[in-house]
């Protein structure tokens, strides 16, 4: 279980906590949330169950901090520099653009922690299930938000319908995790990007496009 | 376990080992094959262990096929009647409208099989892996197939990369299956079709128009 050096360190000082949540986050990107095993979290932090029970009291409990804290760090690594870029298609743009790089970059080591408990998930119904459709639900608003943004500024051509457009956006992106993790096809951020790039470039107005290139 | 009965129930008179295979599949559409369990499957049954495992020897013949049935049921519900249609932009169009109908009647009980293992598999190296990659790949062949026989018939625009186009015609398809399961969008199929369908018109030439016609 050599897997949380590889990307998401625990800093020194930091609580056991948090400790905790990081190696679950890493191992569950790998092999899902629902083999995370209380027993073996315990034996690679060397703490006993006991110990690790206080700090969380149920699996489920484990479970529900450790979605918690992957969606810190996918705000982190997504959605913080993106809200940068001015409101409407440039931040839409850049928070597709982040979300390709926070694959390609393998800031949790098996893939997008969303995308992998998701598909865990869909279903078994309860409180995981209901929470991840929390997060990827919040992911789908943050991107209609600015496309809609992008409407009230004239940035999008009279026929384009947003929820549509965010559709597209999002499918692009999810087939490039998909791809690259199942497929081993090194090409998939490339096309995502270009797909992204390119359905921009269809939908937007003359002040989109403009805006695009400030 | 009354999944079974809910969309592929074996028919009278089919051999023990498919009915097993079919039980095993439509379990796994819904929970992953990982979890499948002999002890489950036997109980299902009315069989014994010993008896059960006569027919396959180990849990992972058995995972791989349920792989292969689930192919079979695949190439029926999507392929088949695809292959009705003319080759190029017309096959094309019918692979990806079967495969969101499929989605749609839903064949397997847990939406698609292979979306459903494959991220189940993408980070657990081996031979079930290998053996769901291989399916994946060739529906990937099959639509960059029909997208280079578009090609040859003069069906698409001069600059149009078909490896980019199936790359974003794919990326529709999963999302839908992926919205519905999680999210239960039951816009997302509608909004795939319609992403199927206005990517196809923007990309097919003058011929490409008149075939998607015919």
């Amino acid at each position: 279980m050599a897997i949380a050096a590889k990307s998401m360190r625990p800093m020194p000082g930091e609580s056991t906590r948090n400790r905790i949540v990081h190696i679950a986050m890493n191992l569950a990107s790998r092999e899902g949330l629902e083999s995370l095993s209380i027993g073996d979290l315990a034996k690679e932090l060397g703490m006993s169950k006991s110990g690790l029970f206080a700090h969380f009291g149920s699996k489920e409990e484990l479970q529900l901090a450790t979605i918690e804290a992957a969606e810190k760090v996918f705000g982190h690594a997504v959605l913080e520099s993106a809200f940068a870029a001015p409101e409407g298609l440039p931040r839409l743009r850049a928070c597709l653009e982040n979300y390709i790089r926070y694959l390609e970059d393998c800031i949790f080591p098996g893939g997008c922690f969303f995308s992998a408990v998701a598909a865990e998930y869909d279903d078994r119904p309860g409180r995981i299930r209901d929470r991840i459709a929390i997060s990827m639900r919040k992911w789908s608003d943050v991107l209609l938000e600015q496309a809609k943004a992008a409407r009230e500024r004239d940035e999008l051509k009279p026929d384009v319908d947003e929820e549509q457009l965010v559709f597209e956006l999002k499918a692009y992106t999810h087939e490039a995790n998909f791809s690259r993790r199942l497929l081993d096809d090194g090409l998939a951020l490339g096309q995502a990007l270009k797909a992204v790039g390119s359905r921009l470039d269809d939908v937007a107005s003359r002040a989109g496009r403009a805006a695009l290139r400030r």
